[in-house]
């Protein structure tokens, strides 16, 4: 994604700790206090401009999101659209997924979400790809056995690479679509990309796979 | 697949041993013995009108073949194919392929070939699919550990049920193409259904997995 450079947008996320928590190393093993509630924890790493963890937050109140996205030319923008959605349930984060593990602990995440991450198509960046052996240890570390990882993707390659890489690590595939829009899944929450995207008729490759 | 019945198939069949076994349970852990050497032995569960082991056999001289087809009136076209292809490595079996272990010892089958199965789309069919539990079981037992199941499908719905039961099998996906031939695979031999299939643009699915 290609974003314009915004030199506001650090004071803005600041000016807004209601959503955009700035110290998150101080709640690691303590999110429930931050969301008042013990509801389950779901992250969305690379959350890009915000209309899915938005969209998801109004969509299941239960839920506690958070979005994890490093740059924070693109952050602002997801905090407008959680800010418009009026909701509670929905937290940002200005950090790398790499480091997760300096902001929760072991298990304190119910289920990951993974959309039109990045496809680091050349060999060399293999290691960067967020489902790659070394983010499926994270996950593994930040999920535990029952947590669930959900991935949609559009790049044919990347998914390819992730039924392989996710088979090698022992992760149970429990739900697979190669053609996303064509089976209309009830309550899909589409990203910016995949809205553009599945317009011009291209399909969306999803997963849901767990640990056990 | 539609076919006219040909009374005169079993006879030609059974014209023509050299190809088609008719006794192949007297051949159970010997199939070296009918191809006179010691070559891995790799087999169709399906081979229809034999586009596939035909070619297959004439791409691979040192690998033994053998097209598992029920339907004689289909495998009389196998027969037709492999007699032209003139190769001295590929034999044709009229039997049903659930019954495989009345004619394979244990890891006597190197590799299973699985092309365009029927897809058998209603929920109470799913143990006819070639790839349900049931018959990853039977495949478990003819391949051992080191044997290899290659599978290509243009049906999507029996694609992702295969990728989600392989998964809870606790199979190794080693290779993956959503769009085979757009990927250009080399080697690959296609089947009539899947030359005519792929001439309208509709993806191919194949992937490769393994027990161990």
């Amino acid at each position: 994604m290609r974003v314009k450079h915004k030199p506001w947008a650090k004071e803005k996320l600041l000016s807004h700790p209601e959503v955009c928590v700035n110290n998150p190393e101080d709640f690691k093993g303590h999110w429930s206090n931050v969301f008042g509630n013990d509801n389950p924890i779901h992250i969305e790493i690379g959350s890009g401009k915000g209309q899915f963890i938005s969209g998801m937050a109004k969509q299941h109140p239960d839920v506690n999101y958070i979005g994890i996205e490093v740059v924070e030319s693109v952050l602002v923008v997801a905090l407008d659209k959680v800010l418009q959605a009026g909701v509670s349930n929905a937290r940002l984060l200005s950090v790398d997924g790499a480091n997760l593990l300096d902001y929760f602990e072991p298990a304190e995440v119910g289920r990951i979400y993974l959309n039109f991450s990045d496809p680091w198509p050349k060999k060399r960046h293999t290691k960067r790809r967020l489902t790659s052996p070394q983010f499926l240890d994270l996950y593994h570390t930040l999920l535990g056995e029952k947590g669930e990882i959900h991935f949609k993707t559009d790049n044919r390659g990347l998914f390819e690479y992730s039924l392989v890489a996710f088979s090698a690590y022992g992760l149970n595939l429990k739900e697979v679509s190669l053609n996303l829009h064509e089976d209309e899944m009830e309550g899909n929450v589409m990203t910016e990309y995949e809205e553009k995207f599945s317009q011009k008729g291209f399909p969306i490759y999803r997963l849901e796979a767990s640990f056990q």
